[in-house]
């Protein structure tokens, strides 16, 4: 509760959130806890579907693998540990309308490398910060006690998954080149959520 | 090692198997270690790849995620150990062409569903079984002892593996349709290994 508690006074942890979540954003997310649950786990299995993705496509880029694997394997855990909360609540999987947030952010991945692989780096972080932050939200103020407990437990993870994408970065990029490029996809990623969109989601 | 001397009498511990490695093939992966060793590595990605590509087509299906997101994050941490051996080794992943193993029996998934779903379970099954014959071969006769070491910790996964293809099968599919299928696949999978494929491969 520590943790969660010094969340709470700064939640922006991770700087490159440009701005803070809505208060409206958590009341639609209060008020649907099982679609924001659903949500999540389609999260977690993306999450892990774009490390493999990554891996696949820099497959014999040295020190790659062995970070994203890893990463991969967590983000199926915490969607399998989201699937057993929404069974144990007698729910379960279904298809929902995605938020424009991931293909937004998406499209401003440059096609060119080594941009490519930049952005690609830069763009999963922000997801997992902004899923750091919002989780840390739920954590707090979520009405229902399983739901609090396990966000509190898989928050952290988010904020390192965030340090892995940020040292991938840093291992093959010059850190003003990162500086730069993440301040701008920052404010982009801000921007998106300006305006909530009318479906809960963990990125609406 | 009584699991390894069981089975070098009977090798075909998965009866769908219809054919027993050749010794041309432990002869040629005998004399390339660490080519296999790679193709090894690429096995165990795609196989992870594979199993979250049926997670994410079905992903609403009822049972499925709860099995095959578990398998995707062994066969990744299967990846990972191969990729440690090959570093100890002072070798790292590269691309290998593929033999036509894998593309051959991909064809033969047919394109409607059902059909599709049980197509994809069983021919996964059956990559699982022959990777379990030949990985048994690889932990009996490796002049590496890491690599004999290897082998022998992974292959019972791989057995594994098959069955639980098999019980995504039984468990929506009718056994007479599954078995008069997996006979059909069984034979054509033979038929694809009847010829050595020159480059030695886990699947050549």
């Amino acid at each position: 509760m520590e943790y969660l508690k010094k969340l709470d006074k700064s939640n922006l942890r991770i700087k490159w959130l440009l701005s803070s979540t809505s208060d409206s954003w958590l009341n639609q997310a209060l008020k649907n806890p099982i679609e924001i649950l659903i949500d999540h786990a389609h999260c977690e299995r993306k999450a892990a579907g774009f490390a493999m993705q990554l891996m696949f496509r820099y497959v014999c880029e040295d020190g790659l693998s062995e970070i994203l694997s890893p990463l991969a394997r967590e983000e199926l855990e915490h969607f399998e540990r989201v699937l057993t909360l929404l069974k144990s609540k007698g729910k379960c999987l279904k298809l929902l309308a995605a938020p424009p947030y991931g293909s937004l952010l998406a499209k401003e991945i440059r096609k060119q490398e080594p941009f490519r692989m930049l952005d690609s780096f830069l763009v999963a972080g922000l997801i997992e910060a902004r899923s750091h932050e919002r989780m840390s939200l739920l954590a707090i103020h979520s009405n229902d006690s399983e739901i609090r407990d396990l966000y509190a437990d898989l928050l952290r993870s988010e904020a390192r998954h965030f340090g892995l994408y940020w040292s991938l970065s840093e291992a093959r990029f010059k850190n003003s080149d990162i500086r730069s490029r993440m301040a701008e996809l920052g404010e982009k990623e801000a921007r998106i959520l300006d305006d909530l969109h009318p479906y809960p989601r963990m990125h609406s």
